[in-house]
């Protein structure tokens, strides 16, 4: 079969693999009907060291069953289903408490010898726990909203959840990209009334209006900080929704905070410290979030997406074939697109 | 009057200063029966740099309104009052939601023209939202139980609280000093079951026994860490109450908590950047705690100490006279007593 693979920064490449192949009886081989690039496929897209073989990518996608092992007793094949961006069990102790990224016989896609998500198929680990049956069909509008659910509406949704969100809290997302617009989405459906996107691309923060945000702040840094405050009182909300990853998103949401209030990351951190020191310690500061258990979200979102309450796809607003996969790369890379939808 | 002040680093002296009076509408006197010194107190006693005027000291005090503003319907003379170690409105938006150390109109004994708790008498600003009366006698044998909610109980509970212990979560205390202490008996009342205590004093990790530890781990680092694995098959535990605030506490705690798991500090922090990066976003690590809004708990923690149900003046194993003070922070910074009980 054909997939992605990466060999180092800016070095996108579709190529000839071995086609997937039940391997325990928990697997599952899955076609991919969609698939699509995360924002933290850019980090390495942006510094991976040149590599002679390669790495597998993609770790969002839903696909039809084409296989099952022996053990996988609840999957037929012919059945839609959607994966969640890391493979679990659903029956451990931390599966069963909900944080399926911490699965003790999990793990994550496109590595130590499992497929990614951007190719033709996948061998499914733990398929059972796994797979979420989708109540659609291969032609159904609904698939990019629904493929949302692997990864970047849960994610934001994690945030919101992780962060307290509810009717009475205020809230700041911090960035416009794909996971920001899904938190206000999610913070939106929590019941938030004042949702605060701080972010400065207007296509995007128009998306974030359309999804619930109530004001825009295309400021940064201390300006940035400023205006939130202005925007509240000199209080800063109760939540930061912290949807970038760096540094400079962290701080701002440090500025950006009310005392008492809670702080919810979900970009991958590329950063190893957190300036959380003493004035955050007196102004009692949480810090929360993490990598988004998203099994654990997708059969509570489900209903929504279907009897289109929301529709978290809109967040894609570019599509590829496999063969295009690299320049789908690009242009997420140089912000040409919000997100990339791939169709193999 | 008399009053504690200090000086420099090792610096503390006893001496006259001017009696407090009422200067606000919203003021009382209060006459100290009961002070003593925090653990929070020796970070100065170990490195102030010499001052020429000196500081006033002490934020922990109960005793008996002598006098009252225009402003304070709810307080007489004569009531016996316990006060939290921040003095709040209790009226205002942060108050009200219980983060009383957040107060718009509230402050810090012992600077800007407050005096502190380690003397004769203090003016409390705010009093009627700052003081809580309690209904004893002078001569109570719970006045050092009482004295607790000033800050140290209150504090270890914060902890707890913050943290979310409850009878399902396994619990690491981090200290074995009064506040660590504290979080262990505040744990325990909270309903925690398995509570393991990271200390190497046997006689305070004995009390810690007392006040409910399960089990005791004198190791410390990378060594500590291991046992509190060992301890918990592997995965540390769900809470970890971080009762010390230097680096290598906190490292310990990261080390200790449990993947989904909440670390909450309530030692003030000696450090300006928290080790949180990737490995602890992949593990949904929650960082709490800050500052105990101790007058919001006050109420709630009351009748326990009046009951008898718990008995948290047992920190206290050292009693000075307002004269020997000096010596009661010799004997705290040189470890030889817990906590330094000081009747005026």
């Amino acid at each position: 079969m054909r997939a992605t693979l990466m060999y180092g920064a800016g070095d996108v490449r579709v190529e000839n693999v071995p086609d997937p192949t039940i391997q325990q009886p928990t697997d599952a081989v899955v076609r991919v009907l969609r698939s699509c690039v995360c924002g933290s496929d850019l980090w390495p897209y942006g510094a991976m060291p040149a590599s002679e073989h390669g790495v597998r990518m993609g770790h969002e996608f839903l696909g039809v069953v084409e296989e099952t092992g022996a053990e996988v007793s609840a999957l037929t094949a012919g059945d839609l289903v959607v994966a969640p961006f890391v493979w679990s069990d659903n029956t451990c102790e931390f599966c069963r408490e909900g944080l399926h990224t911490s699965c003790l016989h999990g793990g994550l896609w496109a590595r130590d010898g499992i497929d990614g998500g951007q190719g033709e198929a996948v061998r499914v680990p733990q398929a059972q726990g796994t797979l979420v049956k989708l109540p659609v069909a291969e032609d159904s509008a609904l698939l990019p909203s629904l493929l949302t659910l692997s990864d970047v509406f849960c994610t934001g949704h994690h945030c919101a959840v992780t962060a307290g969100v509810g009717p009475r809290t205020t809230v700041t997302v911090v960035g416009d990209g794909a996971v920001g617009l899904s938190a206000v989405l999610a913070a939106k459906r929590l019941g938030a009334e004042h949702i605060i996107l701080m972010g400065r691309h207007k296509d995007r923060t128009d998306l974030g209006r359309d999804f619930g945000a109530t004001d825009v702040v295309p400021e940064r840094g201390e300006e940035g900080i400023e205006r939130v405050r202005e925007l509240t009182r000199g209080h800063g909300t109760h939540t930061v929704l912290e949807c970038v990853g760096t540094l400079p998103a962290l701080h701002m949401s440090i500025g950006a905070v009310r005392p008492g209030g809670t702080i919810s990351r979900v970009g991958a951190p590329q950063y190893g410290e957190v300036p959380l020191g003493f004035p955050e310690f007196m102004n009692n500061i949480t810090l929360t979030g993490g990598v988004a258990p998203a099994r654990a979200y997708i059969e509570e979102l489900l209903p929504d997406v279907l009897e289109g309450r929301i529709e978290p796809g809109r967040v894609f607003d570019h599509a590829v074939g496999l063969d295009e996969v690299p320049a789908g790369y690009r242009a997420m890379a140089d912000r040409e697109a919000l997100k990339v939808l791939v169709k193999p």
